[in-house]
Formats: structure tokens, sequence, C-alpha cells
């Protein structure tokens, strides 16, 4: 039964005042700013019934960073002890999938403004799913 | 800078009571029991720094998921209109990634025991990231 195939699907584009990784906040609540994301026209079905005003997790490939470090060192903080990767958010790690919780403010065909995205402009997209609660079933 | 490889590494399995998806609840909070996950021996140095207590996000590759289908119809309701997958929370999507916010009950070496955690017995793990705000900087 296993599905064999893991390659991952771009489905589409970060678009971002943001144009390199030095100027990106480490998350979203750090002051990130709007950004676009484009959905590629083949997907743009999988958008119908998505609602703006709604928060959404936006899961993007983080295509620059290093998938062999295990272990980082905290942020600020050149001191501390290197931690395992799985205990942080750093886009180090063997899967740099980002994850990022954003508010959609706009939709317009496969064009999405979102808020607030700490990734750099191009940062391919591979999925969107709705943020759900216990009292938000769906 | 494109990071041309797009293929994910398995980094652990699920190992739990639910043996098919039939037995499986649609989300973690809904009775969905407590879960063990192995994290593969080249994987182990990831986890220094882990602790028991948290909340964290596990990754799955849910590998029974038709890849294919962008549109689904709302669960319980067979009457509904269709909805875009990325506007839903099921398996089906182009990239059937899993995302289950769990509590990391306790860790042994590469045994981590969480709950509740809603995936069948043998899915494929690709990530873990704790669950962070903005008052739980890391």
């Amino acid at each position: 039964m296993e599905n064999a195939d893991l390659t991952l699907t771009i489905i589409g584009r970060v678009s971002s005042p943001l144009k390199t990784r030095e100027e990106c906040p480490r998350q979203g609540f750090e002051n990130a700013p709007e950004a676009e994301i484009e959905i590629f026209p083949s997907f743009l079905e999988g958008l119908d019934g998505m609602e703006p005003g709604r928060d959404i997790f936006v899961f993007t490939w983080l295509h620059q960073a290093d998938r062999s470090i295990l272990k980082v060192r905290p942020r600020r903080n050149p001191d501390a002890q290197l931690k395992g990767v799985f205990a942080t958010r750093s886009p180090v790690r063997p899967n740099p999938i980002g994850l990022h919780r954003v508010k959609l403010l706009e939709k317009d065909g496969g064009r999405l403004l979102v808020a607030p995205l700490e990734a750099v402009d191009g940062t391919p997209v591979i999925d969107i799913k709705p943020v759900i609660t216990r009292n938000d079933e769906c």
C-alpha cells in the first residue's frame, strides 16, 4: 500500500518584498510583511471554497536550506549548546518544510494575499490547509 | 539557488493501534489514541533538546492518499457541494502531508510517545517541529 512516490509537487510560489534570506524575520509574527502566493493554473480548483478572513497554514519548501545538518545553535545565542533541529523551527532539517500560519486577506483567482509571511520571494509552496479547532469543524 | 531535490526523506514511522484507515478518526481531537513514533537511528541527533510535556507538530506523509484529486465532498454531508482540497483537511491533495499537533508524553532514545494521533500504523514521518507562540521563543 506504500505510495512509493516521495517527490513533492510544487503548487505555487511566494511573491514577496523579501528578496534575500538576510531580510527575512525568523517567524511571521516578527514583523513579516504581506505577501502574495500565486497558485499555478493546474491547481486552481483546489482553492474552491477558501474564504478571505480565515487563518490558513501555508506549507513551503525552504529550497535554500541545508538538508544534511541535524544540530543547530539557538539563534541570537552563540554560547548556547547545540540543539537537535526537530526541537527548533530552523529551516535546516532533513525535509525543509516551512509551516506558516497566516491570514488570507484577499483571493483573486490563483492570487492569494496573506500576512504575515516570512518566506523569501520565489519560495515554492507545497500545500495549504485551513486552521481548524474542535469548534471549527471542516 | 533552487534546491532541485524535491524528494522527501522518511525520518521515522508511526506505530499505532490504528491498523486501517477505516479505524482512524479524521482529526486527533476526535478520540485518537496514544501512538509511538520511531525515529530512525540516522536522525536521532535531531531530537536533542526535545522535552516531554511540550506540544509538537508531527508531519507525516499520508502514503495511502490519492494525489490526483483537487475537490472533495465535505465529510458526513453527501449533499454538500464539492470543495477544493486546500479548503479542507482531507488527506487527498497533491502533496499528502499530514499535520498533527500532539503532546510529547515520553521520549526514550528514538521512541516518542505522543497523543492524540489519528495516523494509521506504519505512516511515514517526515518532520517534527515545536509549537511556538509569540511568548515561547525558540
